[in-house]
């Protein structure tokens, strides 16, 4: 691997996470800083950007909102859900990017993303090298579900499960106000794995989990369901707690939720409502009031419930991704490797693209306990570490400031 | 009115807030702190737990738990929906009261809640003077609603205010990331009056705002609604944001989100759903992706997100409340009077009882703007310096560490 110059794109794919800007900030003010890197773009909406030359230059930008961007939700410079075609079956978008590489000299590629956008750098990387084209492709994770392969956690999902924990520990507060009996069911993100539901468990460090926890890993069945709530209820005086994911199947492999809205552009199926359906069943077979509450966006955008953990993390992931690429590497994806979990210390690695690429990572078995509704000691020891501290989020007028850009759209090269 | 000594008794009644505790903190420490008063009791479940005989007794709680009452959401005494009737009705209740206060040597009533809990109080009060019992009653409001008279604002409206604002900016910027067009509807509480939705727009100081907010205060018409979101699309790269009340109108007085499930314990129409029939609206009509988000009882229980303005005016209220009916005083309920919104000032005040109890406060119409659909420089003047400061949340594990109380039930008196 030799050392190359010239210019770098950062992009963002996929669904947002409260820090996923933190990766961006630690990447961008690496790259603006090293001399073997000329200009710093950001690609508007991801792979599309690349696509229709919309950069922004940011070496128009204020260091101090390249900072606040540690702390502001959502993808910054946009994002898109765009999946490439293997160049085997149509080259088009291939050609289009390398005539682009080329154009602007760009010897650097930061793509931050889930499993599929993993799948988008390998498939980028691969049509690169064939054609001889020098470029550094390097994946920068993100996302809340905390399914991807390769690293030991996920930027995004501390953030997340933070925020779960917390506000499960306010709903379990206010459902056990009154005499009269209430279920209450929280519907929470995660569509293959439990990872998020699980961290709603959490909250039971300090004595208000949830009573029961229903989880994609455990076939899910209506029977045991009531029967689980009804036992809660029996013994706490007739109140129940319910984080529940939306991702949850019957034994058949059919999802709980899943409606007939089709699949999105990945092939997953479309889910929602899941706490819906559950609230009907309750009422309907244990004659209880029940509460359905979604999460909803919530849980990937609520940045002022970050984990400052979280925050340093994602920076420092943003950072390695340049400093790596810049030492030579390429087609790997920057993870997280945990020394021990007391104290908590993780080092950065390289993680081959093709191990981080459409795998999915669940929550191992024996982390589950034999009810099928709670999680075991190992799954505390992994998930506490990664939700401490408070993040510094600017503030004005009692309310978070965030990373105002300017957004500068580098001129195109003819 | 002379001065009493004897014992007292705190209760919660109707729904929590954020910070619906901090108010009796205020109260039991300033009452555990005065010779006037003897014994300091909770009713467990409000004037259920008089009924039944149920008190803790806070002389047995350690002062740091009662301290951290502050920053603990829901009522922590247990809360209850009692309609007492009207005693030329129906006595029963009002004679057992009466012989516990009796038992008790209860000579102070402490009763914390909204408008109908102040109904209670009333009537509570009007009962024991025809009887000639000497008893201090007075209220200490709470409402995340914002919607008592005789007083500036409700203690828990600041803290649900910036938990509305600050998740609607989160969302705000969520809703962006695509180049696909979204319109996203955030439903808010609030059943006849529009403060906490109208909080949402407090977003938008920092320019993360709704585009749109539909007010209790306005009459409702899907064809101006889909017209409203069609023009901002327009003008907003396909995107909108909504916030809108679950109390909103038609121009015949129905709610949009009334559903048949009938009506509460004090006539209140049960609703929901709002948000779920304007998302089948915008699909149906203008045939884009629209996510429907409801904020739910997290905005009434999300202490993380506190106004810590909010806390301190609420521990003073309980405080007042206890200094007021030692010094004498009686059917009144403690209010807030501002003397400036800048810098912001407010002194405490004594509302008489009938002025507060069983009316509702709206926003005035000259505070929203032209088009309905927006709030002007008042609302903001008023609103901004209620959610300022944010309180530090005693925390274990990365989560909040709520009040530890033992909850010792007083020896019943033969």
């Amino acid at each position: 691997m030799e050392k190359r110059k010239g210019n770098c794109i950062f992009a963002q794919s996929g669904g947002p996470t409260a820090v996923i800007n933190a990766g961006i900030a630690g990447g961008v003010l690496t790259a603006l800083s090293r001399e073997e890197i000329g200009k710093v773009y950001c690609a508007e909406h991801g792979v599309r950007g690349v696509l229709d030359e919309r950069f922004f230059d940011m070496g128009e930008e204020d260091e101090a909102e390249l900072l606040a961007l540690r702390n502001t939700p959502a993808s910054a410079m946009g994002s898109v859900r765009y999946k490439l075609k293997p160049y085997e079956e149509d080259e088009t978008d291939y050609k289009r990017i390398l005539e682009v590489f080329r154009k602007y000299d760009v010897r650097y590629f930061f793509y931050n993303g889930g499993n599929d956008s993993m799948d988008t750098c390998m498939k980028i990387s691969s049509y690169m090298k064939k054609t001889g084209y020098p470029v550094s492709v390097i994946g920068i994770p993100k996302t809340i579900d905390n399914d991807l392969v390769g690293t030991d956690h996920c930027p995004g999902f501390g953030s997340a499960a933070k925020y779960i924990a917390t506000s499960v520990a306010e709903i379990s507060l206010d459902a056990r106000i009154y005499q009269s009996p209430l279920v209450v069911i929280v519907e929470i993100m995660g569509r293959n794995a439990g990872w998020l539901t699980a961290s709603a468990s959490l909250a039971s460090v300090n004595g208000n989990g949830p009573d029961l926890v229903y989880l994609p890993e455990v076939p899910f069945t209506a029977e045991k369901f009531l029967s689980d709530v009804a036992q809660v209820m029996q013994r706490k005086e007739g109140k129940c707690v319910v984080a529940v994911s939306e991702g949850i199947r019957y034994p058949d492999g059919r999802y709980v939720g899943e409606d007939k809205s089709g699949t999105d552009v990945f092939g997953h199926s479309a889910l929602g409502g899941v706490c819906g359906k559950l609230k009907a069943t309750v009422v309907e077979k244990l004659g209880v009031k029940c509460k359905a509450i979604e999460l909803n966006i919530l849980q990937r955008c609520a940045a002022h419930c970050a984990s400052e953990t979280d925050v340093e993390e994602t920076f420092e992931a943003g950072r390695q991704a340049v400093e790596r690429a810049i030492g030579g590497e390429t087609d790997v994806m920057i993870g997280y490797a945990r020394k021990t979990s007391t104290p908590y210390e993780i080092s950065f690695i390289s993680t081959p693209l093709p191990e981080a690429a459409n795998a999915e990572k669940k929550i191992p078995s024996e982390w589950i306990g034999a009810d099928g509704t709670s999680l075991r000691k190992e799954f505390f020891d992994y998930a506490l570490p990664l939700i401490q501290g408070d993040p510094d989020v600017r503030k004005s007028d009692g309310l978070p400031l965030y990373a105002r850009l300017k957004k500068v759209l580098a001129k195109p090269v003819v």
